[in-house]
Protein backbone atom coordinates (compact mmCIF):
# COMPACT_ATOMS: atom_id res chain seq x y z
CA UNK A 1 0.00 0.00 0.00
CA UNK A 2 1.39 3.36 -1.23
CA UNK A 3 0.36 6.42 0.27
CA UNK A 4 0.91 9.92 -1.45
CA UNK A 5 0.98 13.10 0.68
CA UNK A 6 1.27 15.83 -2.03
CA UNK A 7 3.80 18.94 -1.18
CA UNK A 8 3.29 22.78 -2.52
CA UNK A 9 4.33 26.03 -0.80
CA UNK A 10 2.16 27.52 1.63
CA UNK A 11 0.69 24.01 3.06
CA UNK A 12 -0.18 23.49 6.30
CA UNK A 13 2.15 20.98 7.85
CA UNK A 14 -0.91 19.61 10.49
CA UNK A 15 -3.42 18.85 7.33
CA UNK A 16 -0.41 16.74 5.75
CA UNK A 17 1.44 15.00 9.64
CA UNK A 18 -2.03 14.34 10.98
CA UNK A 19 -2.88 11.87 8.50
CA UNK A 20 0.64 10.54 7.80
CA UNK A 21 1.15 9.45 11.68
CA UNK A 22 -1.81 7.49 11.24
CA UNK A 23 -1.09 5.76 7.87
CA UNK A 24 2.55 5.39 8.36
CA UNK A 25 1.41 3.05 12.15
CA UNK A 26 -0.14 0.40 10.02
CA UNK A 27 2.25 -2.14 8.88
CA UNK A 28 3.54 -2.72 5.43
CA UNK A 29 2.15 1.32 4.23
CA UNK A 30 4.75 3.06 2.10
CA UNK A 31 4.79 6.88 2.63
CA UNK A 32 6.02 9.33 -0.15
CA UNK A 33 5.98 12.97 0.46
CA UNK A 34 6.27 14.36 -3.49
CA UNK A 35 6.41 17.54 -5.11
CA UNK A 36 6.59 19.54 -8.15
CA UNK A 37 10.07 19.65 -7.18
CA UNK A 38 12.16 17.64 -4.61
CA UNK A 39 13.49 19.35 -1.92
CA UNK A 40 12.01 21.94 1.41
CA UNK A 41 8.72 23.00 0.58
CA UNK A 42 7.75 26.01 3.09
CA UNK A 43 4.35 25.98 4.95
CA UNK A 44 1.76 28.86 4.86
CA UNK A 45 3.01 30.93 8.35
CA UNK A 46 7.02 30.37 6.64
CA UNK A 47 7.88 28.81 9.82
CA UNK A 48 8.66 24.67 8.77
CA UNK A 49 9.82 23.01 5.68
CA UNK A 50 8.68 19.76 5.31
CA UNK A 51 10.78 17.72 2.26
CA UNK A 52 9.54 16.75 -1.35
CA UNK A 53 11.92 13.38 -1.37
CA UNK A 54 10.20 12.21 -4.76
CA UNK A 55 8.71 15.08 -7.31
CA UNK A 56 5.62 13.96 -8.85
CA UNK A 57 6.63 12.20 -12.59
CA UNK A 58 8.16 9.70 -9.79
CA UNK A 59 5.13 8.97 -8.17
CA UNK A 60 2.06 8.12 -10.19
CA UNK A 61 0.80 5.32 -9.13
CA UNK A 62 0.09 5.83 -5.29
CA UNK A 63 -2.80 3.83 -3.63
CA UNK A 64 -3.72 6.82 -1.74
CA UNK A 65 -3.61 10.49 -2.35
CA UNK A 66 -3.39 12.54 0.61
CA UNK A 67 -3.78 16.23 -0.42
CA UNK A 68 -3.18 18.47 2.22
CA UNK A 69 -5.01 22.36 2.59
CA UNK A 70 -3.59 25.45 3.47
CA UNK A 71 -3.68 29.34 1.98
CA UNK A 72 -1.15 27.88 -0.93
CA UNK A 73 -4.06 26.00 -2.42
CA UNK A 74 -5.86 29.74 -3.98
CA UNK A 75 -2.64 29.50 -6.28
CA UNK A 76 -3.30 26.76 -7.78
CA UNK A 77 -6.55 26.63 -8.50
CA UNK A 78 -5.42 27.39 -12.08
CA UNK A 79 -1.93 25.45 -12.15
CA UNK A 80 -2.36 23.06 -14.58
CA UNK A 81 0.95 20.65 -14.00
CA UNK A 82 -0.37 20.13 -10.87
CA UNK A 83 -4.11 19.72 -11.24
CA UNK A 84 -3.18 17.23 -14.27
CA UNK A 85 -1.20 14.91 -12.06
CA UNK A 86 -3.98 14.90 -9.73
CA UNK A 87 -6.22 13.57 -12.24
CA UNK A 88 -3.39 11.05 -13.96
CA UNK A 89 -2.85 9.23 -10.14
CA UNK A 90 -6.67 9.66 -9.12
CA UNK A 91 -7.24 7.29 -12.35
CA UNK A 92 -5.64 4.30 -10.46
CA UNK A 93 -5.95 5.20 -6.78
CA UNK A 94 -7.90 3.27 -4.60
CA UNK A 95 -9.07 6.49 -2.63
CA UNK A 96 -8.41 10.27 -3.19
CA UNK A 97 -8.44 12.16 -0.57
CA UNK A 98 -7.86 15.68 1.24
CA UNK A 99 -7.99 17.84 4.40
CA UNK A 100 -9.31 21.49 5.08
CA UNK A 101 -8.68 23.12 1.62
CA UNK A 102 -7.28 20.57 -0.15
CA UNK A 103 -10.29 19.56 -0.93
CA UNK A 104 -10.33 22.73 -3.47
CA UNK A 105 -7.58 21.21 -5.29
CA UNK A 106 -9.56 18.27 -5.37
CA UNK A 107 -12.45 20.42 -6.92
CA UNK A 108 -10.29 22.21 -9.23
CA UNK A 109 -8.97 19.04 -10.66
CA UNK A 110 -12.85 18.21 -11.44
CA UNK A 111 -12.93 15.09 -9.09
CA UNK A 112 -15.79 16.84 -6.87
CA UNK A 113 -18.12 17.69 -9.42
CA UNK A 114 -21.34 17.60 -8.08
CA UNK A 115 -20.01 15.03 -4.98
CA UNK A 116 -20.39 15.43 -1.35
CA UNK A 117 -17.47 16.96 0.32
CA UNK A 118 -16.03 18.66 3.46
CA UNK A 119 -13.07 20.88 4.17
CA UNK A 120 -12.26 23.82 6.32
CA UNK A 121 -15.25 25.46 7.71
CA UNK A 122 -14.64 29.00 6.17
CA UNK A 123 -13.68 27.77 2.76
CA UNK A 124 -17.00 25.89 2.28
CA UNK A 125 -18.20 28.31 -0.47
CA UNK A 126 -15.20 28.33 -2.62
CA UNK A 127 -15.80 24.73 -2.75
CA UNK A 128 -19.48 25.10 -4.06
CA UNK A 129 -17.84 27.45 -6.75
CA UNK A 130 -15.55 25.04 -7.87
CA UNK A 131 -18.52 22.48 -8.28
CA UNK A 132 -18.94 20.41 -5.16
CA UNK A 133 -21.49 20.10 -2.83
CA UNK A 134 -20.03 21.10 0.46
CA UNK A 135 -20.99 19.24 3.40
CA UNK A 136 -20.77 20.41 7.21
CA UNK A 137 -19.42 16.59 8.25
CA UNK A 138 -15.75 16.13 10.00
CA UNK A 139 -15.15 13.60 7.23
CA UNK A 140 -17.20 12.77 4.42
CA UNK A 141 -16.84 9.69 1.89
CA UNK A 142 -18.08 9.71 -1.87
CA UNK A 143 -16.89 6.29 -3.10
CA UNK A 144 -13.15 6.64 -3.69
CA UNK A 145 -13.38 9.90 -2.85
CA UNK A 146 -12.36 11.06 0.66
CA UNK A 147 -12.55 14.35 2.00
CA UNK A 148 -11.91 15.70 5.91
CA UNK A 149 -13.19 18.98 7.39
CA UNK A 150 -10.13 21.70 8.67
CA UNK A 151 -6.76 21.10 9.69
CA UNK A 152 -6.73 18.52 12.74
CA UNK A 153 -9.74 16.79 11.02
CA UNK A 154 -7.52 15.05 8.70
CA UNK A 155 -6.23 12.53 12.06
CA UNK A 156 -10.03 11.65 11.97
CA UNK A 157 -10.42 10.89 8.32
CA UNK A 158 -7.10 8.37 8.17
CA UNK A 159 -8.69 6.29 11.38
CA UNK A 160 -12.05 6.89 9.49
CA UNK A 161 -10.37 5.17 6.31
CA UNK A 162 -7.97 2.68 8.00
CA UNK A 163 -10.93 0.89 9.27
CA UNK A 164 -12.39 1.50 6.52
CA UNK A 165 -9.51 -0.42 4.76
CA UNK A 166 -8.30 -2.67 7.33
CA UNK A 167 -10.81 -2.81 9.67
CA UNK A 168 -11.35 -1.61 13.27
CA UNK A 169 -9.46 -3.99 15.24
CA UNK A 170 -6.15 -2.33 13.39
CA UNK A 171 -7.31 0.80 13.33
CA UNK A 172 -7.93 0.99 16.97
CA UNK A 173 -4.25 -0.26 17.49
CA UNK A 174 -3.09 2.70 15.32
CA UNK A 175 -5.35 5.07 17.84
CA UNK A 176 -4.05 3.32 20.64
CA UNK A 177 -0.23 3.81 19.81
CA UNK A 178 -0.76 7.27 18.87
CA UNK A 179 -2.63 7.68 21.96
CA UNK A 180 -5.46 9.56 20.35
CA UNK A 181 -7.83 9.87 23.39
CA UNK A 182 -8.32 13.76 22.74
CA UNK A 183 -9.49 15.80 25.64
CA UNK A 184 -9.45 19.84 23.85
CA UNK A 185 -9.56 21.94 26.84
CA UNK A 186 -12.13 24.05 25.72
CA UNK A 187 -15.52 22.79 23.27
CA UNK A 188 -14.90 25.75 20.45
CA UNK A 189 -13.54 23.32 17.46
CA UNK A 190 -16.40 23.86 15.31
CA UNK A 191 -18.81 26.87 14.65
CA UNK A 192 -21.35 25.55 15.86
CA UNK A 193 -20.16 25.40 18.99
CA UNK A 194 -17.82 28.39 19.43
CA UNK A 195 -19.09 31.78 20.73
CA UNK A 196 -20.00 34.07 18.31
CA UNK A 197 -17.34 36.39 19.02
CA UNK A 198 -14.51 33.90 18.07
CA UNK A 199 -16.38 32.96 15.27
CA UNK A 200 -15.99 36.65 14.00
CA UNK A 201 -12.51 37.06 14.65
CA UNK A 202 -11.11 33.72 13.25
CA UNK A 203 -13.36 34.59 10.01
CA UNK A 204 -11.33 38.11 10.30
CA UNK A 205 -7.76 36.53 10.69
CA UNK A 206 -8.14 33.47 8.05
CA UNK A 207 -9.83 36.24 5.11
CA UNK A 208 -7.10 38.58 6.30
CA UNK A 209 -4.09 36.22 5.72
CA UNK A 210 -5.69 34.58 2.33
CA UNK A 211 -5.86 38.16 1.14
CA UNK A 212 -2.52 39.05 2.86
CA UNK B 1 7.14 35.12 22.27
CA UNK B 2 9.62 32.30 20.82
CA UNK B 3 8.92 28.83 20.59
CA UNK B 4 11.65 26.50 19.96
CA UNK B 5 10.96 23.03 18.68
CA UNK B 6 14.31 19.92 19.13
CA UNK B 7 14.44 18.15 16.04
CA UNK B 8 16.86 15.35 16.11
CA UNK B 9 17.08 11.40 13.94
CA UNK B 10 14.06 9.71 14.75
CA UNK B 11 12.14 11.73 16.21
CA UNK B 12 7.94 11.22 15.83
CA UNK B 13 6.58 13.97 13.24
CA UNK B 14 3.14 14.47 15.03
CA UNK B 15 4.53 15.09 18.17
CA UNK B 16 6.28 18.08 17.29
CA UNK B 17 3.78 19.59 14.32
CA UNK B 18 0.66 18.67 16.49
CA UNK B 19 2.02 21.62 19.35
CA UNK B 20 3.19 23.58 16.33
CA UNK B 21 0.04 24.14 14.71
CA UNK B 22 -1.20 25.48 18.00
CA UNK B 23 1.05 27.73 19.37
CA UNK B 24 1.95 28.94 15.56
CA UNK B 25 -2.07 30.16 15.29
CA UNK B 26 -1.46 32.54 17.97
CA UNK B 27 -0.58 35.95 16.83
CA UNK B 28 3.36 37.40 17.27
CA UNK B 29 4.79 33.63 17.83
CA UNK B 30 8.08 32.90 16.73
CA UNK B 31 8.57 29.26 15.88
CA UNK B 32 12.08 28.36 15.54
CA UNK B 33 12.71 24.43 14.65
CA UNK B 34 16.14 23.81 15.61
CA UNK B 35 18.83 20.56 15.81
CA UNK B 36 21.75 20.02 16.65
CA UNK B 37 23.18 21.13 13.27
CA UNK B 38 20.97 22.69 10.39
CA UNK B 39 19.46 20.56 7.84
CA UNK B 40 16.96 17.88 7.39
CA UNK B 41 16.12 15.49 10.28
CA UNK B 42 14.39 12.27 9.63
CA UNK B 43 11.48 10.95 11.56
CA UNK B 44 11.16 7.15 13.37
CA UNK B 45 9.73 5.25 10.39
CA UNK B 46 11.79 6.94 8.10
CA UNK B 47 9.33 8.52 6.11
CA UNK B 48 9.59 12.01 6.25
CA UNK B 49 12.46 15.14 6.94
CA UNK B 50 11.52 18.43 8.93
CA UNK B 51 14.33 20.84 8.13
CA UNK B 52 16.27 22.37 11.23
CA UNK B 53 16.69 26.17 10.53
CA UNK B 54 18.76 26.76 13.30
CA UNK B 55 21.37 24.95 15.03
CA UNK B 56 21.42 24.84 19.12
CA UNK B 57 24.17 27.43 19.30
CA UNK B 58 21.88 30.31 17.33
CA UNK B 59 18.86 29.19 19.98
CA UNK B 60 19.57 29.79 23.45
CA UNK B 61 16.33 31.90 24.84
CA UNK B 62 13.56 30.52 23.62
CA UNK B 63 10.79 31.15 25.76
CA UNK B 64 8.98 27.67 25.48
CA UNK B 65 10.80 24.95 24.52
CA UNK B 66 8.81 21.57 23.01
CA UNK B 67 10.84 18.43 23.03
CA UNK B 68 8.71 15.94 20.88
CA UNK B 69 9.05 12.28 21.43
CA UNK B 70 10.31 9.32 19.17
CA UNK B 71 11.87 6.20 18.82
CA UNK B 72 15.64 8.14 18.60
CA UNK B 73 15.15 9.34 22.31
CA UNK B 74 16.77 6.65 23.17
CA UNK B 75 20.24 7.15 22.19
CA UNK B 76 20.11 10.45 23.34
CA UNK B 77 19.71 9.94 26.83
CA UNK B 78 23.38 10.69 27.53
CA UNK B 79 24.22 12.39 24.94
CA UNK B 80 25.37 15.67 26.89
CA UNK B 81 25.60 18.00 24.25
CA UNK B 82 21.83 17.72 24.10
CA UNK B 83 21.45 17.52 27.15
CA UNK B 84 23.39 20.58 27.96
CA UNK B 85 21.46 22.62 25.55
CA UNK B 86 18.55 21.42 27.07
CA UNK B 87 19.71 22.79 30.69
CA UNK B 88 21.03 25.87 29.68
CA UNK B 89 17.98 26.97 27.64
CA UNK B 90 15.69 25.91 30.19
CA UNK B 91 17.56 28.21 32.64
CA UNK B 92 15.62 31.31 31.02
CA UNK B 93 12.44 29.56 29.42
CA UNK B 94 9.36 30.52 30.71
CA UNK B 95 7.51 26.82 29.74
CA UNK B 96 9.99 23.91 29.07
CA UNK B 97 7.47 21.03 27.62
CA UNK B 98 7.41 17.54 25.61
CA UNK B 99 5.36 15.30 24.18
CA UNK B 100 5.13 11.68 24.08
CA UNK B 101 9.28 10.27 24.93
CA UNK B 102 10.23 13.62 24.89
CA UNK B 103 9.76 13.25 28.57
CA UNK B 104 12.37 10.89 28.46
CA UNK B 105 14.99 13.52 27.23
CA UNK B 106 13.50 16.09 29.84
CA UNK B 107 14.20 14.12 32.81
CA UNK B 108 17.58 12.54 31.12
CA UNK B 109 18.74 16.27 31.43
CA UNK B 110 17.54 15.69 35.24
CA UNK B 111 14.68 18.56 34.86
CA UNK B 112 12.23 16.21 36.15
CA UNK B 113 13.64 14.60 39.16
CA UNK B 114 10.68 14.20 41.62
CA UNK B 115 8.16 15.98 39.35
CA UNK B 116 4.90 14.41 38.38
CA UNK B 117 5.07 13.93 34.23
CA UNK B 118 3.32 12.54 31.61
CA UNK B 119 4.37 10.58 28.72
CA UNK B 120 3.54 7.57 26.28
CA UNK B 121 1.76 5.32 28.49
CA UNK B 122 4.30 2.30 27.08
CA UNK B 123 7.35 4.47 28.34
CA UNK B 124 6.12 4.97 31.90
CA UNK B 125 8.68 3.11 33.47
CA UNK B 126 11.30 4.34 31.50
CA UNK B 127 10.30 7.70 32.68
CA UNK B 128 10.36 6.41 36.68
CA UNK B 129 13.89 5.34 36.27
CA UNK B 130 14.90 8.59 34.98
CA UNK B 131 13.70 10.36 37.90
CA UNK B 132 10.29 11.56 37.38
CA UNK B 133 7.02 10.38 38.92
CA UNK B 134 4.64 9.31 36.28
CA UNK B 135 1.46 10.23 35.76
CA UNK B 136 -1.31 8.42 33.79
CA UNK B 137 -2.99 12.15 32.62
CA UNK B 138 -2.92 13.52 29.15
CA UNK B 139 -1.35 16.95 30.21
CA UNK B 140 0.69 17.62 33.17
CA UNK B 141 1.63 20.93 34.73
CA UNK B 142 4.15 21.23 37.44
CA UNK B 143 5.19 24.94 37.89
CA UNK B 144 6.95 25.54 33.91
CA UNK B 145 7.24 21.90 33.47
CA UNK B 146 4.38 20.87 30.96
CA UNK B 147 4.22 17.17 29.79
CA UNK B 148 1.74 15.85 27.13
CA UNK B 149 1.11 12.14 26.91
CA UNK B 150 1.65 10.48 23.29
CA UNK B 151 1.93 11.34 20.03
CA UNK B 152 -1.21 13.07 19.63
CA UNK B 153 -1.83 14.74 22.92
CA UNK B 154 0.73 17.62 22.18
CA UNK B 155 -2.21 19.43 20.30
CA UNK B 156 -3.62 18.77 24.09
CA UNK B 157 -0.79 20.39 25.83
CA UNK B 158 -0.47 23.05 23.58
CA UNK B 159 -3.88 24.03 23.52
CA UNK B 160 -3.83 23.53 27.50
CA UNK B 161 -0.79 25.69 27.65
CA UNK B 162 -2.05 28.58 25.00
CA UNK B 163 -5.21 28.78 27.16
CA UNK B 164 -2.72 29.44 30.83
CA UNK B 165 -0.61 31.88 28.90
CA UNK B 166 -3.37 34.01 26.73
CA UNK B 167 -7.13 33.18 28.38
CA UNK B 168 -9.79 30.54 26.96
CA UNK B 169 -10.57 33.26 24.12
CA UNK B 170 -7.60 33.14 21.95
CA UNK B 171 -6.89 29.05 23.03
CA UNK B 172 -11.08 29.00 21.65
CA UNK B 173 -10.23 31.17 18.69
CA UNK B 174 -6.99 28.77 17.83
CA UNK B 175 -9.02 25.61 18.46
CA UNK B 176 -11.69 26.56 15.75
CA UNK B 177 -9.14 28.44 13.52
CA UNK B 178 -7.58 24.28 13.24
CA UNK B 179 -11.38 22.90 13.68
CA UNK B 180 -10.22 20.40 16.65
CA UNK B 181 -13.31 19.47 17.02
CA UNK B 182 -11.76 15.63 17.59
CA UNK B 183 -14.66 12.83 16.25
CA UNK B 184 -12.38 9.62 16.46
CA UNK B 185 -14.08 6.58 15.01
CA UNK B 186 -13.08 4.33 17.74
CA UNK B 187 -12.96 4.79 21.69
CA UNK B 188 -9.47 3.12 21.99
CA UNK B 189 -6.74 6.13 22.50
CA UNK B 190 -5.96 5.14 26.20
CA UNK B 191 -4.58 1.58 27.28
CA UNK B 192 -7.68 1.66 29.81
CA UNK B 193 -10.08 2.16 26.67
CA UNK B 194 -9.11 -0.45 24.33
CA UNK B 195 -9.23 -4.23 24.46
CA UNK B 196 -6.60 -5.95 26.03
CA UNK B 197 -5.69 -7.73 23.04
CA UNK B 198 -5.27 -4.19 21.69
CA UNK B 199 -3.14 -3.16 24.35
CA UNK B 200 -0.65 -6.47 23.58
CA UNK B 201 -0.51 -6.08 20.00
CA UNK B 202 0.33 -2.79 20.13
CA UNK B 203 2.73 -3.50 23.46
CA UNK B 204 4.45 -6.10 21.10
CA UNK B 205 4.89 -3.67 17.65
CA UNK B 206 6.06 -0.97 19.84
CA UNK B 207 8.93 -2.97 22.16
CA UNK B 208 10.34 -4.17 19.18
CA UNK B 209 10.30 -1.16 17.07
CA UNK B 210 12.23 0.10 20.13
CA UNK B 211 14.87 -2.63 20.18
CA UNK B 212 14.78 -3.32 16.43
Amino acid sequence: MQVAYLLYDRFTALDITGPHEVFNSVPDVESIFVGEKTGPYRNESDTLSIVADRSLDEVMAPDILVIPGGFGTRALLDHEPLLDWIRAVDETTTWTTSVCTGALLMAAAGLLDGRPATTHWLARETLAGLGANPVPDRVVFDGKYVTGAGVSAGIDMALTLVTEIYGPEIAQAVQLGIEYDPQPPHDAGAPEKAAPEIVDVVTAVFTAAETG
